[in-house]
C-alpha cells in the first residue's frame, strides 16, 4: 500500500509534543536509525522501498506500507529523506532513584536545544551511562530532532522526566552529586566516583539555584593557558563529553 | 538613518558563500557576540538600537544606522533576532605551517555542518589552540550559522583554508599527526606532544584516504566499559573536545 493521506498526516502531527504524549509514540526516520531501534521499541507503524523491505525480511510492525521515495519525501520531517521512516511506542521507563547509588547517572537540568540533547545520548551511550534524569523544562527526548540526533544510542539509554529538585533531594545524602560551574574545582585534582549524579544545566543559564544547592561536589573544566582570556563557556554537550571522559578514565 | 532596503538586501545576500567570498565581509548578529568582534575584525556597518549605540559611545564602524527592533528583524538571519546585526571585514590570515612545529594546532578535514564548526572553535579557543587549518571542502568560517554558534571564539582563533593533503605533506616527518580512529591507539595509554597538528575527520565519512596517510599517530577514545555495544562513533565536536582536553590535561 502506498502511504495514505492520513498516514501522512499523522507522521507530521508527531512533531508536535502534545500529539506525541498523547499518542505516546514519535518518528523515526533513515535505515540506520531505525534499524537500530527494531527490537527495542515497539514499531506501530513503518513506510518503506521495497527494496529496504526485502533486505528486512524478519520485520515486526503492527502496519507495513510499500512506498516509493517520493511517497516518503511527502510523508518525511527531514530536509533530506531516506529510504523509510517509522512510528515506534515510546517506552514506559521505570524510574528507581537507586540505579544513582550503583550506576553513575547524568541529570539534565533544562536543556533546551535537541542538537545537544541528542549529542548528550550518544555520549552517555558511548561511556555506559544507562539513565538520564531531565527535568520536566529539558526539550522532549521524542522530538524528531532528538530522535534523529541520538543515531540510535536511544535504544540503549534511559531518559526519565522528573521534578529534578524533588528528585535530587530524595537521594541520600552520602551520594555524590557533582555539577560543573565556572568557580567549581579542577575536575583533574577531584576525587571522581563511580557511581552518583552528574548534573548538567541549561545553555544560556546554567544550572538552577534550587538545583545548584543540591550539588554537593562542584568540578571546573579548566582552560588553557589557566588565566587566559577566553571563551566564557563550553557548550553543554562538550562539557558532558569531556567531564564523562574523565570519569571513566579513572576507573 | 533607519536600514535602507539595500542595507537589507545586501544582508540577506551575505548569506551565500559566493558573495561573502567576492566582497571579504561577513554577518555577525546580537550584542554579545558583536561586542566580542568588535575590535578584532574592521566593522563595515552596523545596525543597532538607539539604547544599544548609547552604550557603546567609542564604537568604530564606517557606517551606523540606528534602528527599532522591527527593522533589525527584517534585515536579521535569525529566527530570534537581537537588537544589533553588524557586517564586519574578513580577516586575511597568514598561513605559516611552522606554528605546528612550536603550537598545538588543529585540521579539519571536510567538517561540513556549521554548528559542529563553531563549535570547535569555541573548544579551540578554550583550550588555546590558535590555528585551525581546513580543507578546501570544510564548511566556511564565515556562514552566518558557523559565525553565531563561535560565540566570539571567532576572534581569538585563526581559519586557513588549504589543500590539506599537500599541506600536511610539507610538514617534516618529525613533527607528530595525530588523527582520531576506531582502530587507533587508547589515547590515554599514548605519549601526547605539546606541539603538532591534531587532524578531526568529516561527520560521516571521517578522515580521507588521503590525509590518512599523513597521519604518524592513530588515537582512539575508548568507549565504557571496552568492547560494550555502543553507538558507532561519537560526534566530531565531541571527538575533537575529549582529544584536545587530553592533550592539555598532560601539559
Amino acid at each position: 500500500m502506498p502511504i495514505s493521506k492520513n498516514k501522512i498526516k499523522w507522521i507530521r502531527s508527531l512533531e508536535q509534543k502534545k500529539v506525541r504524549r498523547e499518542e505516546r509514540v514519535f518518528v523515526a526516520e533513515g535505515p540506520k536509525l531505525i534499524g537500530d531501534l527494531l527490537g527495542y521499541f515497539h514499531c506501530r507503524y513503518i513506510a518503506a522501498t521495497a527494496d529496504w523491505l526485502t533486505a528486512h525480511p524478519t520485520l515486526q510492525a503492527d502496519e507495513i506500507d510499500t512506498a516509493t521515495i517520493d511517497e516518503i519525501e511527502r510523508a518525511s520531517l527531514l530536509k533530506a529523506p531516506q529510504h523509510v521512516i517509522a512510528i515506534f511506542d515510546q517506552r514506559t521507563e521505570q524510574t528507581d532513584i537507586s540505579v544513582i547509588e550503583h550506576q553513575l547517572c547524568i541529570a539534565l537540568d533544562d536543556v533546551q536545544d535537541p542538537g545537544n540533547l541528542g549529542t548528550i545520548i550518544r555520549i552517555a551511550d558511548w561511556f555506559g551511562i544507562e539513565h538520564i534524569f531531565c527535568s520536566q523544562g529539558t526539550v522532549d527526548v521524542y522530538s524528531p530532532k532528538v530522535v534523529q540526533a541520538t543515531m540510535g544510542a536511544l535504544a540503549r539509554v534511559h531518559l526519565h522526566y522528573v521534578a529534578l529538585p524533588e528528585f535530587i533531594g530524595k537521594l541520600k545524602d552520602e551520594v555524590p552529586v557533582y555539577g560543573t560551574f565556572l568557580d567549581g574545582k579542577n575536575i583533574y585534582d577531584q576525587p571522581l566516583s563511580t557511581t552518583g549524579l552528574i548534573v548538567m544545566g541549561n545553555e544560556g543559564n546554567g544550572i538552577t539555584a534550587e538545583v545548584r544547592k543540591l550539588i554537593n561536589r562542584t568540578l571546573y573544566i579548566p582552560n588553557y593557558p589557566i588565566g587566559r582570556e577566553t571563551s566564557e563557556s563550553l557548550n553543554v554537550a562538550v562539557a558532558t563529553a569531556i567531564t564523562c571522559a574523565e570519569f571513566r578514565r579513572r576507573e
